[in-house]
């Protein structure tokens, strides 16, 4: 369900309205088609060619691929024979903005996730050793993989055809967006500081996050769209797909975030990504206390009593390389 | 808000009224007050003298007392000079239930959970060395630790005072309540396979919590209300009150679950206790598989690749020396 | 190799020796044959009836089992058939040591370890779901179970004999010994602050261990010794064996520790049970540096700094419900 | 103590020698003086300017700088003040081997690591946020951080004055040593796959680690020498030091390790890294039983048992963003 940028009335409340460079306004529209992307990416750094360069303001509709980049067309189709690691979650970028510097702040608002390609266009599956309920090449044991399995399934925005049975909610989320970190380049597999592979739901349509900048210019990065996911995104594959996404690009100075952050109209969130998963949840409840204390004048263990009682936890992943969760409190108790 | 039993339509469709050996009728009514308990326990076993014992179908309502034993009666009070390990967290009970054995469950409606006691009856605090955000006993570390803090606050039915500004809403629930293990006595601060100090918000009003018996006679504990509580009870103490809990205890024979489960209006969910975190998560979301193998019908791996995409995780608590999940489905996807 | 107390001449620098009830002078001695015991344990509590009251000072010889309770008598047996949970590791004891209240000690002295029973006496197998490579009840899978194996060995002084090429050192220790809980009842399988199910090999022959006293008289329980183990013992089972163990107990007084502590002729070692490891290290680290700052006169951050340089990690066990790791530091920098 | 490649006469027995290019032998020698090196790198990836391109079978002298670049010279030295993240751990290289492509494996003998630089040239520290015993980034707490903390200390090959009455022996090895990822560029604070932070004491003078190359030519880096540490490192900081290390890097076709492996004279080693602990354990282990399988005809289960009695584990750093742990089987076992 699209959202735009100017029917949301609550974004006046936003960090991005308060301290975006543009200050919440469209001043430019980009587009970032198949073709003009081109290459897509593996690994989350400054060391890629700029695929665009624009103004904090600027609107910009993105044609991601799906996390396999569309190699698995049919349920026959065996994932270990089309991927060849470390080349998949593909994404879309770098792109730059303009006049961002280390210290600064991504604002992205998400207007509308798409979804794109020829039916049936979700895609699912078992992959070797990866999952929770798996052992895996961290979690490494000497049983037997499960079956190597794919499920196709038809997507539209009215919702996803899991069965004759069992029709699933279009529920569209953006599973991968980051920024480079300073001199580093993260695989498009890993969720951190920088944002990255969170594979968390609330990464969605009229949502804003922010994204702490390390390099100049950001070099902002996306992918990895899923229709919907449950919280953990178990088996370790959502339903993938190729979408249509519109963003909102604004920048805001002088934030010295460690974490990315989210913003809805009803709560704000904060993210961390680590193992094992209760330092993920350690970590975003804290730097909930910090952006409560920060912004709203918490003491910061009055904050830690009161989200005790009130705060709300998301599991996004446990399946990536580092888990995310996000910790949030609803606006009502901020004003 | 009180749901009773004999209004709780959706109960038809739960394995309380499918197998319980009352089917979801009660037969007999009883009272454990303050005085009939007298002794309050501190560990979950079958070496405690039966404070009641009962049929199924037996509705019982229970006085319990806040975690503290009602010590912390004003914000003067310190904990640490009031509370002697292991003496913290009174239970009520045993309970025996006539006739449970090994491999059979324990159902247990709740029906309601009003606070009772002199205002201000709500208590949260800091204690020395517990919680998520600090240096605790298991994640021993060097720092200071915070100062030990008290909060008292007014609970009624229709809210919580929490500040002039704030108040919290009353959604109140069991925060621990287990059965005997066969040969050990669980401290009552512990979750695990017997339930315990799960500090689950789903253990609410309206649902059924289903426990593994394997002490003959069940031997149920119950204590520890809260008044409300976010995700992870992270300070770890959430508003902890003293409370009247109207239950009904049904027994349902041959059940070989290992973890308890719990069921609502609106979805199934299957509990574990455990650290690491993402473990207690292995632990929830596996159950949840088998059971909707065991009695919908599901085929385990396409159980498993559904959950991926529907199922959602309630953490419980990260703060008990083991962590608590609930991984849950809606009912509209078992049908 | 049998170390009688009388010749280790390192005990006279020991905490046993110094602050020992009986200062490290045997004035009694006293043996717990199989038939004295009768009765094995799985659940260390104050809730048995004891076997055996002994005063401060007192050597005791005692039999006890292997972990299967010798039921696994050949490679032909499968454990999954013979032993139902949770009655496995049998204990000997209690056995009460006149005087002990909390807040004391126990110190225990071990002299010897010898096998005993008919060979192939060494037992060691692939149970389900159970060993650090596997999907286990906590961390759950879906693979399917490794096959459930069984090898017996020969066990004697002189050796373990593998396999044709391979004999293992007989380097004996007692996987478990520890001190009933205030309240609760442990199950023998778990270790933790009361000591219990370790599984680290520095429990051996010449070695001193502690274990704080928490119920009056102590409550003590051992058996599980095992021929030799590596580190974590990784597939669950080491080389299990019935065995004739000789112990000094004396009781120290007032001495308020919370986990369990080692000396040997070469260092002191600290002891944490929990998991994830990590914890288990920090609680062992930490309790070291206590040690340390007490009795040797390091400042705790000194200690701590010190420790970096030249602390020791020994995994006992990467298997049991909690995992178990010694901190230790040599003799000679504490001078 | 200095170990010239060719009186090592184990090394007949390594894979080195068997199926290295160069096969054991020294065919050229270079070196990587501070000023050849000019700019050190703190990130591993093959986005670096090659500092040397060397054929298998060459002998390199590598000036490595302490892991805070030189920065702290004195106690009154604030590292908080003197360190910018993420510009610390500076590394040597990158090293190209000539002719290393995806799937083999870079080995590299390590003949001598001396200290350099004037004394007292051995730094430890307290870090804000950083260490086992205290709360971190990730281990995120909301105590007081500990005070930060120099010390400067006299190093030497015959020992470190750690104070009047304690010194330290000098057993000096390499904390960093890595090669870089196929596409991406990691922190030389963290360890993993391609080594890097590993901080395992292993990696010392006469032993052999082995690096799976993904990226054409292999691009090693190393630096962070530490005098000694104890295992786990557990304040974050060893005894650093700058260090003249002569290194044989020989070339081994089509090996297609997954993580690094040691060799000493005395056993094999696999090395895991990530958290939680248990984790790197898991790696470890099940990496040795897949060495053991392929090189030695062990079947797998049947090392996995073996494992169980005999196996060692070596906890190197639980202060990292991975944990890294080796797991080693005595070479007695293997004949």
């Amino acid at each position: 369900m699209k959202k735009p940028l100017e029917e949301a009335k609550w974004l006046s409340r936003s960090v991005m309205a308060a301290r975006g460079e543009a200050g919440g306004v469209i001043k430019d529209e980009r587009r970032i088609s198949e073709s003009d992307q081109g290459t897509y990416h593996y690994t989350i750094g400054r060391y890629a060619e700029p695929v665009l360069r624009v103004n904090p303001g600027t609107r910009i509709v993105v044609e991601t691929k799906d996390a396999f980049e569309g190699k698995i067309e049919t349920e026959r189709h065996m994932p270990s024979e089309l991927i060849e690691m470390p080349f998949t979650n593909p994404q879309n970028g770098p792109i730059l903005v303009d006049g961002a510097r280390k210290g600064d702040v991504l604002a992205v608002y998400i207007e509308s996730i798409r979804p794109r390609g020829p039916q049936p266009r979700g895609t699912t599956c078992f992959l070797p050793e990866f999952g929770l309920l798996v052992g895996t090449d961290y979690t490494a044991t000497l049983n037997e993989p499960l079956p190597e399995t794919v499920r196709k399934v038809r997507v539209d925005e009215d919702g996803i055809g899991w069965s004759e049975r069992i029709t699933l909610p279009y529920t569209p989320f953006i599973g991968t967006i980051g920024v480079a970190p300073e001199i580093d380049s993260i695989s498009s597999l890993w969720p951190g500081k920088h944002g990255g592979n969170m594979d968390l739901p609330d990464v969605s349509e009229g949502n804003v996050i922010y994204l702490p900048v390390r390099a100049d210019d950001g070099y902002l990065y996306l992918g990895d769209c899923h229709a919907t996911q449950g919280d953990g995104e178990i088996c370790g594959v959502a339903i993938e797909m190729a979408a249509e996404v519109t963003l909102v690009v604004d920048l805001i100075r002088d934030w010295p975030i460690q974490w990315p952050r989210v913003e809805s109209k009803d709560w704000i969130m904060s993210v961390g990504s680590v193992r094992p998963l209760e330092d993920a949840v350690r970590i975003a409840y804290r730097d909930l206390i910090y952006w409560m204390a920060e912004q709203y004048g918490f003491d910061q263990l009055e904050a830690y009593m009161l989200l005790t009682q009130c705060g709300r936890v998301r599991v996004g992943n446990v399946v990536d390389p580092n888990y995310t969760v996000g910790a949030s409190i609803p606006r009502h108790y901020l004003a």
